[in-house]
């Protein structure tokens, strides 16, 4: 299929730049020293891909993620980073499953949802889940006494992704790993689970990276020094042109505005509604052109479409249903 | 089924809310006064409520939507209230058609696609699609020529609707549709369509109302003198808490925040994350306590949504399928 007989708006990526993002990363990062997050595209097809190259252990956001994940056959080591008070939908999967829990509460969902494994989830300084690294030694108590495996611990040092100097990105991730670090020392176990696609060669504490927007990239989080790139935009068409501005037909339902309005090369972007996007061109455009939106956030963009078309040139090579979304 | 069944996160709606909204539009705008606007909730189970009230002829912003209501057999009178390049699948449908063409390329798209009824679409002040309205006549003569039945005028004044005060909202409503009028007499026909809900009952000119968030309804537009309540929300749980906050399990996935942060009664939000929201609550909570969350913009946030659960009191009494999502 040629990309111009695509419906528009669509979901577009470029093939070749997805590849080299995956190989870049299995080579930094290779076998389980990445547990790629699925959150960030929310896509099977791409998790195969992972799965491909050596990660065969994932992390998930959500319960649905892990669901579709076993259901694929890529249920080998999954863990949901995440916190949940019914986990029976868990504990029925045919896979390896392992949850994060910060709470007496969250540990007896476990183990009444019949998981058997899970890591302590840390606050390293991201105002978000994990118990405070003092806990922790307490909580995996616990939780041991629920019979449940303590496999170790995570800690997201989330706030730490957005900071562009490299060398300031590397001191704040040290920080935050000198909390997980002492709360390891408290729980044990094997697995320190943290890091994320900006700081994946720069958290050296971690046993494995949860990277996961690698693959097809926040063009706002793509640092000079990282090999990867922004590799999916939004595929639309002009619809309307005015004296000063011109009209495509994709806007805020298909495209992620929690970043910021998103870019066109080329032009200026006034504003976008549920979908439109407005903005001024440098160079005339006509009704029936062909533009790339460039959403700054690509998680929750990717979340809003029902599939993934790649491309190479012009030509989509192969579409991929977006197959985990929703609870 | 109980409330705290529901999985969460979960888009709830007051259904006794809901049909109030429903009821006092009705008795407002009766029977094709009101062309109910779908784009808003992009379900077919709520536009058969509208159409059970007498409103058989609906709005959508996109085919999806249109293709939609014709299998749902309500394709009475369906206006795509958006420009189009490729007409055919609108030309296919087993409903009364008619699409807005706002340049020679979509009045050309429209013959192309089999499509018989137009509305030229004209720019009343937001600047997104429509012809200016001096070119409308015109455009209206090149449409006859292609065959296509010219049934009037749309003008959507969309900029108008966040203005507070209601006697600024109406002042502005005449100045838009001064232009919308002009370009009428230009065009001929018998449909004037435009306004909105906050200006449902300020529109002196439209012979239909486009209104459609009525239903949902906006909290940030839920101006006093307006007869409608925000009677949705997100269900969550709260899974993590901490001294000085807390998190539930609804985040950006799943509430819009194109118009800002989600709101909780009773707390300040801190921040939203994917599949979080922190904020910090005036009264202790609990892990496992369920909160409402409300998003700011309804339209975006029932579009990430598979289906909206109704409930009165704490039972569900009715799931409805969100089921014209997608292009």
């Amino acid at each position: 299929m040629h990309r111009s007989e695509l419906t528009t708006p669509a979901l577009v990526g470029d093939a070749d730049a997805i590849d080299r993002n995956l190989d870049a990363m299995a080579k930094a990062l290779p076998g389980h020293r990445l547990r790629p997050h699925i959150k960030a595209h929310k896509c099977t097809g791409l998790a195969r891909k992972q799965a491909a190259r050596g990660h065969t252990g994932f992390t998930c956001a959500t319960i649905r993620e892990m669901e579709g994940l076993a259901a694929a056959g890529l249920g080998e080591d999954l863990l949901l980073a995440n916190e949940v008070l019914d986990a029976r939908r868990l504990g029925a999967l045919d896979a390896r499953v392992t949850v994060a829990v910060d709470s007496e509460e969250t540990i007896r969902a476990a183990a009444d949802g019949g998981v058997r494994e899970v890591l302590i989830d840390v606050n390293v300084g991201l105002p978000r889940c994990g118990c405070p690294p003092g806990q922790a030694g307490a909580l995996a108590d616990r939780a041991r006494k629920a019979e449940l495996e303590v496999r170790g611990v995570m800690g997201y040092e989330g706030h730490v992704m957005p900071i562009e100097d490299a060398g300031e990105r590397e001191a704040a991730t040290a920080t935050a790993m000198e909390l997980l670090k002492q709360a390891h020392e408290q729980v044990g176990g094997d697995v320190v689970s943290a890091g994320g696609t900006t700081n994946y060669a720069l958290n050296h504490v971690a046993t494995e990276i949860q990277a996961g927007s690698y693959v097809l990239m926040d063009r706002s989080y793509a640092f000079e020094e990282l090999p990867f790139q922004a590799a999916i935009w939004i595929e639309s068409s002009v619809i309307s042109v005015a004296e000063k501005y011109a009209v495509v037909d994709a806007g805020l339902k298909s495209l992620a505005l929690d970043h910021g309005n998103p870019e066109i090369d080329g032009a200026k972007v006034w504003f976008a509604s549920d979908e439109h996007v407005t903005f001024a061109p440098e160079s005339p455009v006509r009704v029936g052109d062909r533009v790339r939106v460039w959403a700054r956030h690509v998680d929750p963009t990717v979340a809003k479409h029902e599939r993934l078309h790649l491309v190479r040139g012009d030509d989509v090579v192969e579409t991929l249903e977006i197959d985990l979304r929703g609870w």
